[in-house]
């Protein structure tokens, strides 16, 4: 017996006619290259975005036809998030920090027909267009020539766009994985689970975006749809101001300060880089409510010192380009806020809980959940209408096959190790393939960096296992210090300190000393690079 | 193209089987008819609903079969919220307010296989017994015989039950309009519905129900699903208190009081009646955030008393049975923060802006959407996941059909005047058929009912239209004094109070004492039954 409720399709189109309606003045500003701010208003937005609907029809783009963006965050960059999808295409953001070889592989296996691309990128497709023979047209965002963006859309008609009457299930957007082994994998998502995942962060458990916030937007929009944050700020008629390109820790503290952010989002170097600048020059960031810290691992210390001496709270967030991303989200419960400072901290610097609408569990080898003790490690597996089903013309890897690599019983499997607490929350501790598994028990790289990270002398660090003839791999330590103390830093005070943070037989066998970590295209830190580099490494005799 | 997202339903069994996951202990409290408090926690809730999904098979309850609840809000009533949805059956609430007569009609139409009855309700059904053959089985929740409710549960197996895997448009629940006119009208609901709105009232520009807020739940459960608090606040992880029986407004003041409440809800006496007592004594209720009110029009005064002289906020949300319930929500936008205190009041006095899920329009005879001034009036037609398509067993008032009186080009039509604002808010200004057509203009009863009941020596007034030779209608007021006025108001002093609220010829023609407004089974004035009385009331002379 099916309800009598009306047949209304979950789709991005009507989010977008919300806020058009609704938000007319509120306003959406942007850093342009010059260092100067450009602002106009939602009314704006509305305007323009459905006169760039009419240049995708005008240049030929037809209902699921792929459009590639290859943009820093910009107004622009937006139009091109609601328009696309809204006209029933499919939005593939460009990461532009790939090399040209592997845009030209995404490119090509997404069929993209047209791209959109930033005047300063285009060097990074001169090299490939006669590679890409799907691209019918790019067209440049900051040009001034009667075929580029704002030529094309200041010809385009006033009137409003005719939007379709599109299908939940259709796709709106596709991102690839950063691809870590293998050749990148295309994600495809469609209008239902963009619509829901911008539902989840408006809740007040999770991002809780609303109309009030003011989101300094920094995440780059070529990465995991900006983690769904330009879709769910705009449906709920939050302020935008996006941060510019290749932002620096000085340009993050102007920008909160001046404009008065209360909400902003990122990886943990941002906020590293961020912490380090205020405590050599002073700025007021106390607009802020939240910082939300995702992607990579952000060491404790900077979730208590943030809270202590900024009163600014750190929220860490979990999610993957599969799913959508965001899953999981560090609120505190009600029954963490009588704990000890220590313990409290501790539940701080945990994911979180599986935002509601994603299904969560944590797996040993033999698929039976772990023990809810935060200590007993398995990897994490997902379910839910934003998690992905699988990846563009790969259908052997999908959630129905037998011979899935990423699926087990209807559950995403993650590739993430993690813990779960009695609270529910979980705690990412490595990715599969970097645990070291030392004998018959696994050591969290992630574990040891986040320590380390906690020297004040180290800037960044990563572990990583190298062969051992006894136990099979032991960790190493590659250590990047803070500039001055290049000349005064040990292995030995490294060592020590790492002493009573972590169990003896986890420590690591030896610490090279090296400039930087290298990082992958999202600014992960790389280990794939940092394995091959070490792997034939003689770790010092005496374990 | 359609994306490659996972096929998850949107069920109640999944928001349910979170809450039993992350949430087991936090805790449901409901004051039992004797005043003391029944406490117990969410694993108790899940492991007696998982019972009572046994129970329901064991009685042969089918999917898509109906299941009476004739029920005070408690504990046990809550477990039937989730247990019939999960296990695939319809959830019908019967209104305990309804004559034997009315309850005879819905159980019928239905057809409910079994109801769930608090036994201080049997004699509501005693009468009836014979006329109700669909029904095979009549539980009583708090008797003590081998058939009762808690002998059945305890009887159950202790396993899980193995929910079936629903489709999201499987229906959920069902509840019946009172039916101001005509008989009433089956409303069916589907698990996305449910789901979707649950989500939607943990928005943060909504109810934004979180895991730290104590929900003091005064909504009876039988009324438009308890405006879906039952479900967001489980989902969510809410603390909930059931505030029992026949709720006066010191149970409501010792109730805030005692259980440290957050967030509260319900129609406007309640909320009226609370202000009233704490004119008289002190309590504190500085632990609410919000007091959400709807169901009839509330006084703007109340919402200026109760955020000055108590510091809490009054929100007005507006809803019907057909829309699950919620459609709109008062938040405060940032860009209203900066206006003058009055005019900051009127527009808090409104009913807010859609939810996002929701879409609304306000349109005019022609179907024409009338000026976003906060003037113009015009009949509120929604549309949206959660909004009825029809009635049960009435297939022509369906969005489909073109007989169909509720619905419009895919609208429901809800039969509500309003009028929308430049910011978007809408004000609910009357029922369409409650307007009274003076000449050529329309008044609003609601705007007469407002402004009398700010006058310090009114308890109550309903505006209704009379005829009138001249104008065709004209309003009369029926006013309700306050006890200690009763022989000290005058007609004169009220229609003083009022010239400066309305316009000259929209001051009522006569005003008329009473000691009570008659109101309907869901606590609303009833105005067909005034218009009944006073139909060939006669005008005084002079206009």
């Amino acid at each position: 017996m099916h309800g009598l409720m009306m047949n209304y399709q979950l789709t991005l189109t009507s989010l977008f006619e919300r806020a058009g309606r609704l938000f007319p003045t509120k306003e959406i500003a942007t850093k342009m290259p010059d260092g100067a701010m450009h602002r106009y208003t939602y009314a704006d937005l509305y305007a323009r975005t459905h006169r760039l609907a009419h240049v995708l029809k005008k240049l030929g783009v037809a209902r699921g036809d792929r459009v590639g963006t290859l943009c820093w965050n910009s107004y622009r960059h937006l139009e091109l998030y609601w328009a696309t999808p809204c006209s029933g295409a499919v939005l593939h953001t460009l990461n532009l920090r790939l090399t040209s070889d592997q845009l030209a592989y995404i490119i090509n296996h997404a069929g993209d027909r047209v791209i959109f691309v930033d005047s300063s990128l285009l060097p990074l497709l001169d090299p490939i267009r006669d590679r890409i023979p799907c691209v019918e047209r790019i067209v440049v965002l900051d040009g001034d020539g009667p075929e580029d963006y704002e030529a094309l859309v200041a010809a385009a008609p006033a009137a409003k766009y005719p939007w379709p009457e599109l299908d939940e299930n259709e796709a709106s957007a596709t991102c690839y994985t950063s691809g870590t082994t293998g050749n990148p994998k295309g994600v495809l998502y469609s209008h239902r689970a963009m619509y829901l995942h911008s539902m989840a962060l408006a809740s007040v458990d999770s991002f809780a975006i609303s109309e009030r916030d003011t989101l300094l937007m920094v995440i780059p929009m070529f990465h995991a749809n900006a983690w769904g944050l330009p879709h769910a700020a705009v449906m709920n008629g939050a302020r935008i101001v996006f941060g510019g390109r290749q932002i620096q820790p000085r340009d993050l503290a102007e920008l909160i300060q001046g404009e008065g952010a209360t909400l902003t989002a990122g990886v943990p170097t941002l906020w590293m880089g961020l912490y380090a600048l205020l405590e050599q020059e002073k700025y007021d960031i106390s607009s802020l409510r939240t910082i939300v810290a995702a992607g990579s691992a952000l060491p404790r210390q900077f979730v208590v010192d943030f809270e202590r001496k900024h009163g600014v709270r750190i929220s860490l967030a979990w999610g993957m380009t599969e799913t959508t991303p965001i899953a999981t989200f560090m609120q505190s419960r009600s029954d963490c806020e009588g704990l000890p400072e220590d313990e409290y901290f501790d539940v701080r610097s945990r994911h979180g809980l599986p935002v509601p609408g994603v299904d969560l569990r944590v797996v040993d080898g033999e698929g039976r959940e772990v023990a809810n003790d935060g200590i007993a490690m398995g990897e994490l597996q997902v379910r839910g209408p934003w998690v992905t089903s699988g990846y563009l013309s790969d259908p052997d890897n999908a959630v129905g096959s037998r011979k899935a690599a990423s699926f087990a019983d209807g559950w995403f499997r993650t590739g993430d190790v993690a813990t779960i607490d009695r609270f529910g929350y979980i705690q990412i501790m490595d990715r599969t393939k970097d645990l070291v598994k030392s004998g018959g028990e696994w050591i969290s790289s992630v574990d040891l960096e986040n320590a380390l990270m906690g020297h004040p002398k180290v800037a960044e660090a990563a572990v990583i296992a190298v062969n051992h003839p006894k136990w099979m791999e032991r960790p190493l330590a590659l250590v990047a210090p803070l500039e001055r103390f290049r000349d005064s830093i040990t292995k030995d005070e490294l060592i020590e300190f790492l002493s009573d943070k972590v169990a003896k037989w986890q420590l690591p066998d030896d610490v090279v000393f090296v400039d930087a970590v290298p990082k992958t295209s999202v600014g992960k830190f790389n280990k794939r690079a940092l394995r091959e580099k070490f792997r034939d490494y003689v770790l010092p005799a005496g374990r």
